[in-house]
């Protein structure tokens, strides 16, 4: 009996998830087992809505297109699945006739997998992985992520280029993840000498201290005089809760986590009021996971590959998993694809390594190891000339 | 008589300051009248800490790499020269032997220009026009400008990308520009069909009016879902006011101006907290002035060709002058070279025309003729599948 398929996208989108999409339509219209591929515009809250898109007939030109567009070519949504929703979704689902269920997100996307997965009995759950936050347990590393790691790198690169022609203030740069460290971590492939950006990277694995921030600061700007300084978004205290607060009630995304607040402000202001050294705050935010000029080849190859992927386990007639892949090696980095059961993943959160920091501005070789092939291409160096310091009046 | 030659550059780097250093010593090397080719390190400022850099002997390799470079290979200042500095300049001029001296930089360092002028008779003084703000008075358009409006549209088109995927907020993204709006102007470049942000564009030479502004993005929000929000950094208000103040003494730049505040935050957390609607603020701030990846090809030319003219005006032993170029059309786009006397454009400033501002959303023809030659490229057009809109909960 032939097949048919839904696929669905949850959560932030990434640069490359549409290549994910790409690659579980491309496997499907190459089998002759699948009858109809369907698509859920925004995710599950479309699908509640019927809002369903036969995506059947996309020809190889537009499957290539899509492989290359950042961002959502389908939508998505940040929507908690719950007990008033699974009669509905059993009825969308009977009415179309799916057999395969394909639900590509992070950690609340598996989450919902989970649930689909023991509601209903003759459809085949199957996640696939993607958030630019790197969070997600058990593989090596999430699709998109290389990409949104390379952003960090690039812009924190010039930064420093803007910061070393101008040293005149201490740049306060934040980057994304809300938990986990792992995209500002990667903006220390930025340097080309010891001395350049990032001159301080602060994640949220590691309780921030303000006394000893403001310490580190003054340090690095009477040394360099122009300091870039990395933080992400979500940075905690040591009882582990975010520096700045949400100001407001709707500051909360649809599964009720608390969006964290302008860090980048916050700090720039506290670096001039406490210290009265000029400062100033970027936050590039959600380009970071949207460029169309910086994404990694490496990330967009895998997310492709990992869809195609995950359309060979629904082949297979496997349910209940999410398309992973563990690494091989690094000389040559290569990759094997395999499934991970959807229980070792919904919901568990994969924090940077606390004992690959081993200061503010050192970090251990292990994750320039691990980070480095998942970037695509090296970062380009940059030309310079040696330049006299300029004496400070 | 052989002449030396120095280059200086003032106020902040751009992504082609450098296409024009490279522009005047490749020049300079062409020439059998000129003997010393030598640097400023940190523009004025270094100047008059003797850090010269002599770069007679670069090789045409790296000539053409430094043509490529974002940001400034030699550093830059925001210094005012006042009379006690006078002497000084004087000396090193006398000890290096300087002839022709040539200033890179905006209204302001145009103003430093002119002064040096009027102080110095043995020598040449040439500006060369950069800014990314466009605010540079008599030339048709300021080098600089071109790479930094096609930032601004590729960042808005990522956003739109993003928030067309997932609407679920008031997206405001705070772009360059303290006094004009030509930056954030250039957003609308990123618009593939009508409906496509930037949603509303708010430039400073339009007074802000607060009631106004969160009408305007409510009944964006109804119709959109997600919308984007482009914004000048130096939004003002009726009485021609910063809309944020400054928070610090320390907020001022090296030539008493005040540094605007951010506008991108304190407007969604006015959206936030009036309409109760989810908003969130990007700000990439800097990147958009020394982008590795997104610049204009036309801009880089132009910077380059008009270092390169700017020498030929020193071979033809001109003084007190700025290397300026005029428009000649537009089918093809064409441009000519001229000379442009310090007075005129000296801390003089060009606003964006307020005629060309119909509305918050629709701008007249005219801008996008100016613009659109200046980018380079085409704005790349993104793949998208139609989607049947989402009903709000």
């Amino acid at each position: 009996m032939k097949k048919n398929i839904l696929i669905a996208h949850g959560g932030g989108p990434t640069p490359v998830i549409n290549a994910s999409l790409a690659g579980v339509i491309s496997r499907a219209k190459s089998s002759d087992r699948v009858e109809k591929i369907y698509t859920a515009a925004f995710g599950v809250e479309g699908l509640l809505q019927e809002n369903i898109i036969d995506v059947s007939d996309i020809n190889s030109d537009d499957i290539s297109r899509l492989k290359n567009t950042p961002s959502s070519a389908i939508g998505s949504c940040r929507y908690k699945v719950g007990e008033k929703d699974y009669e509905k979704i059993k009825k969308v689902f009977e009415e179309y006739g799916i057999d395969v269920f394909f639900y590509n997100g992070g950690n609340d996307s598996m989450d919902t997998c989970l649930i689909l997965s023991n509601l209903l009995d003759n459809t085949q759950i199957i996640g696939i992985p993607k958030t630019i936050d790197n969070d997600l347990a058990v593989i090596d590393h999430s699709p998109g992520y290389g990409s949104a790691a390379k952003f960090a790198a690039m812009a924190v690169k010039e930064l420093g280029l803007d910061l070393r022609a101008l040293p005149i203030h201490v740049s306060i740069i934040e980057l994304m993840g809300r938990n986990t460290g792992w995209i500002t971590a990667a903006s220390l492939l930025a340097r080309q000498d010891k001395d350049d950006a990032p001159h301080l990277v602060y994640l949220p694995e590691d309780p921030f201290i303000e006394e000893e921030f403001l310490e580190q600061v003054q340090k690095a700007y009477k040394h360099y005089g122009g300091v870039v300084v990395a933080v992400s978004e979500g940075l905690k205290d040591e009882a582990g809760n975010n520096i700045v607060k949400p100001k407001h009630a709707t500051d909360m995304d649809g599964f009720n986590h608390p969006l964290p607040g302008n860090i980048s402000q916050h700090l720039s202001e506290l670096v001039t009021g406490r210290l009265g050294i000029r400062s100033r705050s970027e936050k590039p935010g959600l380009l970071g996971r949207s460029s169309l000029t910086i994404n990694s080849m490496t990330d967009r190859k895998e997310a492709y590959d990992v869809g195609n992927y995950a359309m060979e386990l629904a082949l297979k007639d496997m349910t209940g998993v999410m398309a992973g892949f563990k690494r091989l090696g690094n000389n040559p980095y290569t990759i094997e694809m395999c499934p991970i059961g959807l229980s070792e993943v919904a919901n568990v959160e994969k924090i940077f390594p606390k004992e690959w920091i081993h200061s503010k501005k050192e970090f251990d070789s292990a994750f320039y190891e691990y980070v480095q092939p998942l970037i695509g291409d090296d970062i380009p160096n940059a030309f310079r000339l040696s330049l006299p310091q300029l004496m400070r009046s």
